[in-house]
């Protein structure tokens, strides 16, 4: 795809070009209650101050919903539906274009410029939905192959639903943190000795802390209770695409799941970058997930092959010693399940939907070590240690380890379409008196 | 407790006498807009127009807060803390007593009757909270036994946590409806013959549709993320009870939930009452609970010995042929663990909590068939079938089957603290087209 040029300063290599225009929600200093933006180069442009002073003149589609960018989430604004989403992004596009059609809107217009662009390292940026319910998948199957090769052995890595249904848990919604909120380590039950004939847990802060490098699809769609969305409309109802840190308590894992899934574990946070990718701007990046070497059933068949995305992720950790390592290089195509199926999956019981709810990938691992999405899989659940800078290792992460994820699609640094930052930081454990 | 006796008719066995009080969400079809209301014998008193014409005239402290009467769910009126939901409890009760302080608020005031108590059979009610995040434990320990033994046998039926911890997993708060919702039968994926040796899923309407018979426990409380709520501070956090039946798929559960849980089997529906009755008006009957025969760490251990509430529960079935049955007769002091003691454990690692969230007790058994909470138990998974009036069998919900939930605490007929009747029909599943 050729860029798109700006008459605006979008350095080279940003991951909000023009190609992307991904939303959130901002407040700044002086202006403290969140509302609605989208990111371009190094700026957040204020659609409500867009809005109140004529900037959407030349879309009248979106002029009687104009108060969804007032709204301290994106709920509003994603129940209007993809092809609203989809002609904002592209007038918000040709005002930013070098032979804008609508000069006069920004372009030629320096004090709303002023006005309505500011500075990314001056805003706060917000959770960027009000979520209602929070499942997480766990469709990256070489992830679940590796946890299953460490917990089963090779012979029964993967269960025997693994290839007929995209398997997921109900999250806790309430956990679900923007990017750069501190993640403290949690206190919990673990067995210290797995292989002791008595099983007394212990309670202690995790020692097996841990990230999982997701993605996360916003809904915007809704369906009646009883009443499933069938997988060929799932990918009308989805929003766009975040990236997720599902961190992870595995010693706690270890002790509680059987037979419920995981639980405490899960719920003591998870971070997602806070600007949405819209699934338009996303298109171009389809690809091709697993294959399935099962036949699946009629509900879960796409017509379109391409239905995951090529999008490059890294995981990376920097140390509170200031040594830093890319401890993870893979890509989001290493998925079994698309978010269509997924959602499809979901609802073919009649799950109901609101625009906000949120899937979560499961872990995305490559093939090979340097491609594993968390450091249970990295480590082989302890037995190996990573190197983090010279000589720091790591089996899971310790107090003061910073973890970012970061996500791009695209190769030309014009036309990036990017996620920013997935970032949280451990904190320690609390030292509770009653415990 | 002696019985309170009211100026105003309370029916003789009501559940909703002057000792209970329980809050919830009215509609009305002259009033369509959801408030807040309690229950009193068969009328509603609407709480919104209660306060709107001085009836809290003799409560200085609510006055405040009135608005939160207006709201379409009790999360506000929850938010304000036990301390209050006591006052106004009280004061309520003694409006209505028959030696009322206030004879002018109500009992002399037969306009203000007519206003403000509606008759229950005209009114509409509502999911009494917006529900943020649903937890389903499984803390009845005869039932979480009898589960063990119908799949693992007798030896391996309960793991090894169950007695160290609350076990849960976190549900889907969308899936929740009041009491009198039709519940459609769900498809999803069933392996017909689990001991074949290649696993090929068919697409089926749901073949096991069961109930199960739980308590629920609304939170009124929130922490902040990181920081736990202590055992002897979480009920101060929990606002009150509803009866809950959280509709099983047992044939969809059986194929997906290995290695993460139910998921699909439990997010077609859950019903709860919609009248929430107070902790405070279950107080009088705090009982015991299931002895723990292990050594529980200190962060779960309770001061008080009695943190259950000796509740009598029966599951009612009636198929579309007019049979009928009572099909389990049991009491909620069955469960293992307390909901502080659940609070406590899902808050430890840090979990957030606001007001409106939701705990699901887990299937509440007794010890003998009679006494089990869901037909998996007494089926014995399909193997035994119970009879419906003179000869109609089941061994799982059949299409037109309704399934009703009572529960009542005391036995004086005039003080009863009861909670209505939690009840949903089963209708027959959709036939997907493209499926």
């Amino acid at each position: 795809m050729a860029s798109l040029k700006s008459w605006f300063s979008i350095p080279s290599g940003s991951h909000f070009s023009l190609a992307n225009i991904p939303f959130g929600v901002i407040s700044t200093p002086s202006s403290k209650t969140p509302r609605v933006a989208v990111a371009i180069g190094e700026h957040a442009l204020d659609l409500e101050a867009f809005a109140a002073n004529n900037g959407f003149l030349g879309l009248s589609t979106i002029q009687p919903h104009q108060a969804v960018f007032s709204q301290p989430s994106l709920n509003a604004f994603a129940a209007l539906g993809r092809p609203i989403h989809s002609v904002v992004r592209k007038y918000i596009q040709t005002v930013f274009s070098e032979e804008t059609t609508y000069p006069d809107v920004l372009k030629n217009n320096a004090v709303l410029q002023k006005q309505v662009l500011i500075p990314l390292k001056d805003i706060k940026a917000h959770l960027p939905f009000k979520i209602g319910d929070y499942t997480d998948f766990f469709v990256g199957l070489n992830h679940a192959y590796n946890c299953g090769v460490i917990f089963r052995g090779a012979q029964n890595a993967l269960n025997p639903n693994y290839k007929h249904l995209p398997v997921g848990y109900h999250g806790r919604a309430s956990s679900i943190v923007p990017s750069g909120t501190p993640i403290r380590r949690p206190n919990g039950q673990i067995l210290l000795d797995p292989t002791a004939e008595k099983k007394v847990p212990t309670f202690s802060p995790c020692k097996k802390l841990d990230f999982e490098l997701e993605l996360g699809a916003f809904v915007c769609g809704s369906n009646e209770q009883g009443v499933p969305i069938p997988v060929d409309q799932a990918a009308a109802n989805l929003f766009g695409v975040v990236l997720m840190n599902d961190w992870s308590a595995r010693d706690v894992q270890a002790w509680e799941s059987t037979p419920l899934g995981p639980f405490n574990a899960k719920n003591f946070g998870t971070t997602i970058s806070t600007w949405v990718v819209l699934a338009d701007a996303l298109e171009p990046f389809k690809t091709k997930g697993i294959d399935n070497d099962m036949e699946i059933l009629p509900y879960l068949r796409e017509k379109e092959e391409k239905t995951v995305y090529d999008i490059n992720l890294e995981v990376n950790l920097k140390t509170s010693s200031g040594n830093t390592a890319t401890v993870t290089k893979t890509n989001a195509r290493h998925l079994l399940w698309s978010f269509p199926q997924m959602l499809a999956h979901h609802t073919i019981t009649g799950c109901p939907f609101q625009p906000g709810d949120l899937l979560g990938s499961g872990t995305i691992s490559g093939t090979s070590p340097a491609e594993f999405g968390s450091l249970l899989e990295q480590s082989s659940n302890g037995k190996i240690s990573i190197v983090v800078g010279d000589s720091e290792k790591r089996t899971f992460l310790e107090d003061g380890d910073q973890v970012t994820i970061r996500g791009v699609c695209g190769t030309d640094d014009q036309s990036l379409v990017g996620f920013g930052d997935c970032v949280g930081r451990i904190e320690p454990a609390l030292t509770l008196g009653f415990a």
